[in-house]
């Protein structure tokens, strides 16, 4: 029988000491009885996502931790949006993470217009197909103010600054070339041209009309950044020959997935945030191991909780992974990885770039006396992020070896 | 005074917890005084010799050891075993390890025509000096029905696929180039051509007339596999200004020692096996001092029981180790590192990628507390095989500053 693996990547796990959990972090605090038999039985340490010291994105962390060198395979976090939104992208074309905002003389007063859906689709649309020079802008809706926009034709880099300035109360900016690149040039002075046009037809549509009169903010700005340039690669399976599958809820961690080759799964119920069907993605994984060597499980809730500087819910949810989700799990497949994607300590409310707690369990694995914890008196493993793969699949015996 | 170093490598070191031995591995399980004392007055810790998870050939893992990058020096199994074998390459040779295997009705019914060495040194010059299209074929008989085999010309790469199907009950296979090529192309074609003639050379051999009235299989068939591409690479003494010695019992690592520009010595009684003299070895080594600022010296036994899957043997070999040979070690030389080239769990019988303990004891050496073993309370050092060549050089104060 082949050997099957899953990898479960709690999103921005690693913490440091806590004053509201007495000095410990959320997983120190966690009651894990399964995790700590997972640690007790097998290797134990640390993982830095990209390199010690080096904060990860959660782009390029994932792209590490699918054995793609993020300084080699990251091109800009739009096109990883774009593609988890379920967009077919094209060679060259350069990808946007959207906002409809709210713009009141010339000035943002609302980033996210409100953060409702109302006429967002019909918002979105008005500016779809609109031709700048020679590239065609497609403009889609994807989630309450969210959107994707993507700018396809030739001669485009994605070296570029944003044009949403990330806060209220400023102009939305210039866009500028981070190079002296003809492409960076262009893309720049198309970017702020979308804007400007995107504000007078806005400002005008009828949608925006009906959002005032039944009491909603008017979406007349689309807000880019994140820019993208789409590069095709060589999937997992011609580099690795192996077959992956994706369960996740949020965008980002889905395009990565399919970036790399993987198949990702609709899984009704995985929302990317707290309120998230556990049960629906462990049904899921579980089932997804039928036509993979290794299954991706991405669990978001405890990042989140940590970008709010709330650590006793970061501990909470994480045992709520425990008691919903390891057991299963550890019944299920031969080899288990768990670890982070980075660390996002609740006091800096932002990705650190501590290394993250990693446990390898079952077959083929050593048993160190260590444990899973951002302190560990016995770690075995000392690795980064592009070595899980390795490691993975040197465990399910899907790997050749280098040289005889 | 200089100072001295030894490198020991105990082939196949790092194993898993065996059953056998109470959940214990070999290693853990092995009563090791001096070594022992080694751990407690020395640094202790993991190495992967070429990467976290990735399995390591046993060349490709020497290359690291000796501080040669295997992703810029490797070249193919063959040239090493040919070197070992005491062979003068030339630039642009092709080197292949030989059987002489039994063939009959085209299926390869032995693959190691009964492991004798009866006349094979004749029949292997049967083919010696062989041409096919501009190349000369040179084959020389080494030990039981093992030879090298060279193709010397030029045009040659050593990307193509093994004659030699590695089971009985196949016929030999037809190889392939494994890229696009010309070189590659016309290898495969040349091996071809070559079990093609060599078989019918072997068969009308009066060698093998008397081979079979002496009740003796017939050699009828040369297999060859692991083809490598000679290049000469600048030697340890040229890249680090250093001298270093091998002590080693079998063929592929005296090879891999030739090729950095290491001393070979010729040890009577080191047979790469577990009837060496480990005695022998260990007299060699501490003479080899004299004339080295690195021995390194080779055991392979414990390689070879994990590959039978015995672990009890395997402790007991190591414990012969500790008796017979570390005391002396640790007498005769000023720092000492021990290590393996990788893992060979005895319940995998194959090379695995997981970590191997490393220890380094001696002059300008920390102490920590931690133990030689794949579990280790409190390891420092954290490395790959690439950097044990560093880590001894700035021990024995051979290594100068990197900046100012």
């Amino acid at each position: 029988m082949p050997k099957k693996a899953v990898l479960i990547v709690i999103d921005g796990l690693g913490d440091l000491p806590c004053p509201e959990l007495k000095g410990m972090t959320p997983l120190e605090a966690a009651k894990k009885p399964v995790i700590d038999s997972l640690s007790a039985e097998g290797e134990t340490g640390f993982m830095n996502t990209i390199a010690p010291g080096v904060i990860p994105g959660s782009d390029t962390a994932h792209l590490a931790l699918f054995g793609y060198d993020p300084y080699l395979f990251y091109f800009g976090r739009g096109i990883y949006e774009a593609l988890g939104a379920g967009f077919e992208l094209e060679e060259s074309d350069v990808a946007f993470r959207a906002n409809l905002a709210t713009l009141k003389d010339s000035i943002i007063k609302d980033r996210r217009a409100g953060r409702d859906d109302k006429y967002m689709k019909e918002l979105y649309s008005s500016v779809d197909g609109m031709k700048i020079e020679d590239i065609k802008v497609i403009s889609k809706h994807t989630s309450e103010h969210r959107g994707v926009v993507i700018f396809r034709g030739n001669g485009l880099s994605n070296l570029i600054t944003d044009a949403d300035p990330h806060k209220t109360g400023e102009k939305p900016l210039e866009s500028k070339p981070k190079d002296n690149s003809l492409q960076a040039d262009k893309a720049a002075r198309l970017l702020n041209e979308f804007t400007r046009r995107g504000i007078e037809l806005l400002s005008n549509s009828e949608w925006n009309q009906k959002r005032v009169k039944e009491g909603f903010l008017p979406g007349n700005v689309i807000l880019l950044r994140g820019a993208g340039a789409y590069r095709k690669v060589d999937s997992l399976e011609k580099r690795f020959g192996i077959r992956m599958s994706c369960v996740a809820g949020g965008a980002l961690y889905k395009g990565v997935a399919r970036f790399v080759g993987m198949k990702v799964l609709n899984v009704l119920g995985a929302t990317g945030d707290k309120n998230t069907s556990l049960k629906a993605k462990l049904d899921a994984a579980v089932k997804a191991k039928e036509e993979s060597d290794i299954v991706f499980l991405h669990i978001k809730a405890p990042d989140s909780f940590s970008h709010d500087g709330k650590p006793v819910e970061k501990k909470q949810f994480i045992e709520k992974i425990d008691k919903e989700v390891m057991k299963e799990i550890k019944e299920n497949f031969d080899v288990v990885a768990l670890t982070g994607d980075h660390s996002t300590p609740c006091s800096m409310k932002e990705h650190s770039g501590d290394a993250v707690p990693v446990l390898v369990w079952g077959k083929n694995c050593r048993k160190d006396k260590g444990i899973f914890s951002e302190s560990n008196p016995s770690p075995t493993l000392f690795i980064r992020g592009l070595d899980v793969l390795n490691i993975l699949l040197s465990k399910i015996e899907k790997l050749d070896k280098f040289g005889e």
